[in-house]
């Protein structure tokens, strides 16, 4: 709990939430089907990882403009982030990532037969989570969202960061973003919702708010891979470059600079050493990229405050709409 | 279809249930979501793969016994096939198996981050095409059985063939092959059986049905894994115990000849070479164990027989009676 309290200091949605949120994690770590006792430390050490608590938070306050049912709101919330979980650790795999949030990552410790099936035991955990929301529309969003989520890594994979012949680089970066990230975001506002019995436009805004913040968290993301601490992050700077990964600052250095060389190499895989690789990361840092970038960020930051402009202006929508400055201003 | 025809040869089920199987077929093929030539064609590839259907049919024969919407029950019967799918796909990378059903395997193809994408997607099909029965409980027996096939398999990663310090070797077995196994059957013969809206008793008589169907159905897959035919199998013999998987046929000659020193060379990775697989397997064909082995799976198809009696005796009755005497009696 101190790990998120810092995380999101300065956010009121902990204190308006905060019971909540410690519901949601007892939850999620009740392991009892699990008969190892290394496996079940395990699973509380991966499912205790120090991560915001973004996505159950959205689902709560989602909620929040609607009597709901407690407990399948602690269930729904749960789900999204045991999903969120799993699908960080077959990336790690899939990445071949060490290190995540600072601490070693699943696979540098195991080998990739455990990581698979833990990652397929928390889908299955985060299924029966919404399942016990007892709503067969929560569950469709769930499945669905999932699938976009697969989806996209495997077009990923497929299509390189070329994508469809017909997109730009900028439509195929977002259509990437939603899938990875907005798309979750989008699900639990929309959950949330319906699990009040939100009238229609209501689920609609909260979803749009959803998505919309979730576009510019991993905008932001993006950019920290450039412009941020690598002791607060807790992940080497410039590793998107160092895979190939074309993000938006990298997509707004290239349009400005289309004859550079430094960042064309290190994304061909040419330019491999920590030099060349931090040469390109300093280009992009003083083209102005990563201002333009912010730029984009605050762009969807605002539209999902517009979103919520319908609804109650009470305390919960307020706590929303700091969430969206947040997630643009946050360091890490 | 000719595949499958050839498969259930002899068993009036294909008859009775030959166009709702087809229907099936066309949504486990509905690809429509994925972007790329390439990976739609991969998927058409695994979901045709040559199975033998059979959780699909126990979802469509359950169903028969009462009036149930067929669209729902097409749903269902394409989601235990394609959660199957998926679990092969991501079995086989962690096994570091290349051939199944006398077809490469998909990670012998590809590289496994596609492969640990290609399951999460389909697992993802899964849930949604369980979503599509409107049916929370159904939905519910879905995500549990999903979590008891995982906890099974990460269980067998963590605690070895050992099992738990109390459980003998025998049992350690029957309740690794109910997770990998008996659970889906069994949860195919409910969910047809509460989509159809079935009496309690009924529906926990096709629960048990399945189950022991699924229970006898891998002993024997455990048994001609020895006493099989490597043409008609499509994959080498003895490769459970190649791998030091201790199955039915092995616990049976072990606990007669708990001297034995060739198998257990084998099971322990000391004898690593053809010949003494080869002998490892002669010795435990001809001790016995073939014959034991199948006398407790003709057991459970007996309890799966008796589990149906208080349904009316129809058609469907007697396929689902023929089905465990064809599981029983296959030699593939």
């Amino acid at each position: 709990m101190n790990e998120r309290k810092k995380d999101l200091k300065g956010i009121p949605i902990l204190d308006l939430i905060h019971e909540e949120l410690e519901r949601v994690e007892r939850k999620m770590r009740e392991v009892s089907r699990i008969e190892y006792e290394q496996l079940r430390a395990t699973l509380d050490y991966l499912l205790g990882g120090g991560g915001k608590r973004l996505r159950p938070a959205l689902v709560l306050l989602s909620s929040k403009f609607y009597p709901a049912d407690a407990e399948k709101i602690t269930s729904m919330a749960a789900a999204v982030e045991t999903l969120h979980t799993a699908t960080l650790i077959h990336d790690d795999l899939i990445d071949n990532a060490f290190l995540r949030r600072g601490n070693p990552t699943l696979n540098a410790l195991w080998n990739s037969a455990a990581t698979v099936l833990t990652g397929d035991y928390l889908f299955a955990r985060a299924a029966a989570f919404a399942a016990e929301t007892e709503s067969v529309r929560v569950v469709s969003i769930f499945a669905r969202t999932l699938m976009t989520i697969c989806s996209g890594e495997l077009n990923q994979i497929f299509g390189g960061d070329r994508g469809q012949p017909t997109a730009t680089a900028r439509e195929y970066y977002y259509q990437r973003i939603y899938s990875k990230t907005a798309s979750l975001f989008a699900a639990s506002t929309e959950a949330g919702a319906v699990l009040g019995e939100a009238p229609p436009t209501e689920a609609q805004a909260l979803r749009d708010y959803g998505y919309n913040l979730g576009m510019a968290f991993q905008i932001v993301d993006d950019i920290l891979d450039f412009a941020g601490n690598e002791g607060e992050l807790g992940k080497p700077i410039g590793s998107d470059l160092r895979q190939g990964i074309i993000t938006l600052p990298t997509i707004c250095f290239l349009e400005a600079h289309p004859e550079d060389k430094t960042v064309s190499r290190v994304l061909s895989g040419q330019g491999k050493g920590d030099d060349e690789i931090r040469a390109a990361v300093e280009a992009i840092k003083e083209s102005g990229a990563i201002e333009s970038s912010t730029a984009e960020a605050r762009g969807f930051a605002a539209r999902s405050r517009d979103a919520l402009s319908i609804l109650p202006h009470n305390k919960y929508y307020q706590a929303m709409l700091d969430l969206a400055d947040f997630v643009v201003e946050r360091r890490k």
